[in-house]
């Protein structure tokens, strides 16, 4: 009798170990997530780059389907963003839906860039995003970032729906 | 001796269960609240109205109290959505304080409406918003969510205040 | 032989319970923060000051640094905010980077004013912000916010900064 209350008790710990872990990834994709903004709101383009996988792709709408951490981090040592950093952004990623599938994950939300212009800001744009991700041995990475600007385009609404579609 | 410590570690085991599983609806209903803004920017209103129960209400300050799925659904198919939809609008509902209570739940947050106009984006609509939730066999859905424009009302101010309430 | 096996369970389920207070922790950090733009635009003065500790300290970039919750409390009763509560604002706080510590945590992220102008709305200010956080026998406060316009300054990219930086 023991023996077997035993048994089921560990069943029940294993189970929620499971659960744990579960809800850990949760929190360390939505920290992941929360901190690609502040990595590049403040230049640091290489902390910003590792937040993907080595190999990791980032498809910014309309402008390049840019892969691995070092071209990623080119991506904002390059006018653009120096620009906008010089001149005060926020890159923000809004409260994303997170869906986790043992050692990968997706996670979708919009971003805005918001960008100062004289004594107050504009939201200069405002995107789609799909994010896939991995665990490797340093934690959650992303693997893939599709990016669409919100301009009424079926890849923009394509990119949003795959939050619905699962 | 043996069987006293069983008891006690089940009664922890028991306690951990009731933990994770509160840990577990707040995941979901931040998930919940997230999967809005890209059901309704990427024109899904039936994915949109599902986020709600069957019963689901949404009172859309100044605008309309609109009750049950198919209601909420015909919403985002009129000319308003449908206008900021083949436009380009970002739906953003900010990260919610959240408050669990057993099978119910409630949640304040703000929310924006980000639409495209010419090469940026204006912010046409900020709101505060009160979320009625309720476990259901589907899990987590809306029963209703009140939404005032933060228009100086006070209105828009009571519901606010109702995350600082409880 | 069961002895050992209730020593090994209840080494786990000490585990668990460690790691269920840590998610706590996060959940509760989280709300915390998401209670603050509920509370200022809603006129909740008191309220928004009481997310401090007695001690705390807000340091308001360019403006002030402001200590203790009385003083953190008339900030809001002043009349810049006052003007922004009656004609309608979000302080919006982006879904934060947390990295907890103990009984200590600190979090990033962005924070947008929106503010009510005709029709429309603006986004008055973008900031950068750092918090440091305790907890107290009352729940998670905060001990201090440090917060910077985002103008390209060097103090307001130091502060994303820190996010990545640990």
């Amino acid at each position: 009798m023991p023996e077997q209350l035993d048994r089921r008790l560990e069943e029940r710990v294993a189970a929620l170990e499971a659960r744990a872990s579960r809800l850990e990834d949760h929190v360390a994709i939505l920290n992941l997530l929360a901190m690609y903004g502040p990595a590049v709101d403040s230049g640091q383009s290489v902390a910003a780059a590792q937040l993907w996988t080595q190999d990791g792709v980032y498809d910014v709408g309309g402008m390049a389907r840019v892969e691995g951490q070092a071209n990623i981090a080119a991506l904002y040592d390059a006018d653009l963003h120096q620009g906008l950093f010089s001149q005060g952004s926020a890159h923000v990623t809004t409260a994303p839906a997170v869906v986790i599938n043992g050692d990968t994950a997706t996670a979708v939300a919009h971003s805005l860039v918001v960008r100062r212009t004289g004594d107050t800001y504009e939201v200069w744009r405002a995107s789609a995003n799909h994010w896939d991700l991995r665990r490797t041995p340093a934690g959650w990475r992303i693997t893939e970032r599709y990016n669409r600007t919100l301009d009424g385009s079926p890849d923009s609404h394509d990119t949003l729906a795959r939050a619905v579609s699962g």
